[in-house]
């Protein structure tokens, strides 16, 4: 009978494609696969609760496959831990009901964004923060983020091409941003998220937080429903997925 | 007449083989100037606070050095961050007075060390903390820090092969560790730094935080002045050099 492990995974995207399998780039899917096949020698369907783009960060990225194996999780964790290059780490794993899926058993996703606002970019947290050297009004950028709290479609932005006709409302139940020193954390949580869509968000609240649109227009936004009004699409190394929650 | 300025840094010490230069390996000393000349077509004699070791950090490392030039300090700084890779910056560029000395004028350093206290490592921290797995009692690690407070010889704690005659008395006037999550941050005031001595104390306290010694045996191996009694030097790559005092 084969096992559903679940593992919980931490990775620094900055070398990565992004999560998934790709035939002629490094991936997280792909190398945690080549780790897996290393200490089974299989190479299981891995499901992910959600791809991340090139250069996102996970600290809580989960994924699940099914292995016929006597190996406990403890010694999977700890075999896979060593078959991985150190800027992918499993922090957990753990045997889960033959129906657990990480994508479509998830009822929510938190991310974090984290800005770097001050005039010179930082050498040490260049990987992972976005730098705004422009002085951020974060009480303007709460404000206009308050609008985007709630169930509402969120197709201004969204980053497809437009031409998939999924659905496009999601609720975000939370949306804070904080300010600690010279750095601005924006953390989302929601019950799905689009593609590009907490970087979309970021770009637009940063364009609020700049004065270059008032925290009114982000109402304006969202309800033109019309990606062309929203902000830039904020660089993919200040995003962390966080938290997948089932 | 030549302007004396004073540079404070900013580096990520990954891909550096330290700071001093160095004929066959890449130092931050050296690239620093390169971005000089390629600036000034100078390269002049560079002083810094101190040297820091391969791996090792800085948020704050503080550099002098007389140029014969029009540039005022923030041309000076801008035209530098934009000759220097994105893991050395120029955090603020001034004109000092012409006896000003990195070196020797300064009174005082403060560094920090970062601990990763969890079972496992990270993915995102790996190249600027210490992964230490047992789980540290940080308690007893601030009851050992306390006996190294004040003005002693820190022979014990000291890096050098013990050839150079040098005096080893240094006050340290603040050894605070605070904990939060999974790491443990050791910060580290004095009015001057033995070479590994922040390495060789954090060592040391980690053995104490692991319980293999007791807190009272700081005590005994700070009075015994021979670097054998003291525990191992941390890794470089934990390490910060926080801020010169002048």
């Amino acid at each position: 009978m084969p096992i559903n492990f679940a593992l919980t995974l931490e990775y620094d995207g900055t070398a990565y494609h992004g999560w998934q399998l790709q035939d002629n780039a490094s991936t997280v899917q792909g190398v945690l696969l080549d780790a897996i096949e290393r200490v089974t020698e299989t190479r299981p369907t891995i499901y992910a609760s959600g791809r991340t783009d090139a250069g996102v960060h996970a600290l809580g990225q989960m994924v699940n496959f099914e292995l016929d194996t006597r190996l406990d999780s403890d010694d999977l964790q700890r075999a896979l831990n060593s078959n991985l290059p150190r800027d992918i780490v499993v922090k957990q794993a753990k045997k889960v009901p033959p129906d657990f899926h990480a994508q479509h058993s998830a009822v929510g996703k938190r991310y974090k964004y984290v800005i770097l606002n001050r005039e010179f970019p930082s050498a040490l947290l260049r990987k992972c923060t976005w730098h705004v050297r422009f002085p951020l009004d974060v009480p303007a950028m709460r404000e206009g983020a308050r609008h985007l709290v709630g169930k509402h479609d969120f197709s201004a932005f969204w980053g497809g091409d437009g031409d998939d006709p999924r659905d496009a409302v999601r609720t975000v139940d939370q949306l804070t941003i904080s300010q600690a020193g010279d750095s601005v954390e924006i953390r989302v949580r929601a019950d799905g998220f689009l593609r590009y869509m907490v970087r979309n968000i970021t770009g637009t609240l940063a364009d609020v937080g700049r004065m270059k649109i008032t925290p009114r227009r982000v109402k304006e936004i969202l309800e033109s429903r019309d990606r062309k009004q929203a902000g830039p699409t904020a660089p993919p190394h200040g995003l962390f997925l966080v938290e997948v929650f089932y």
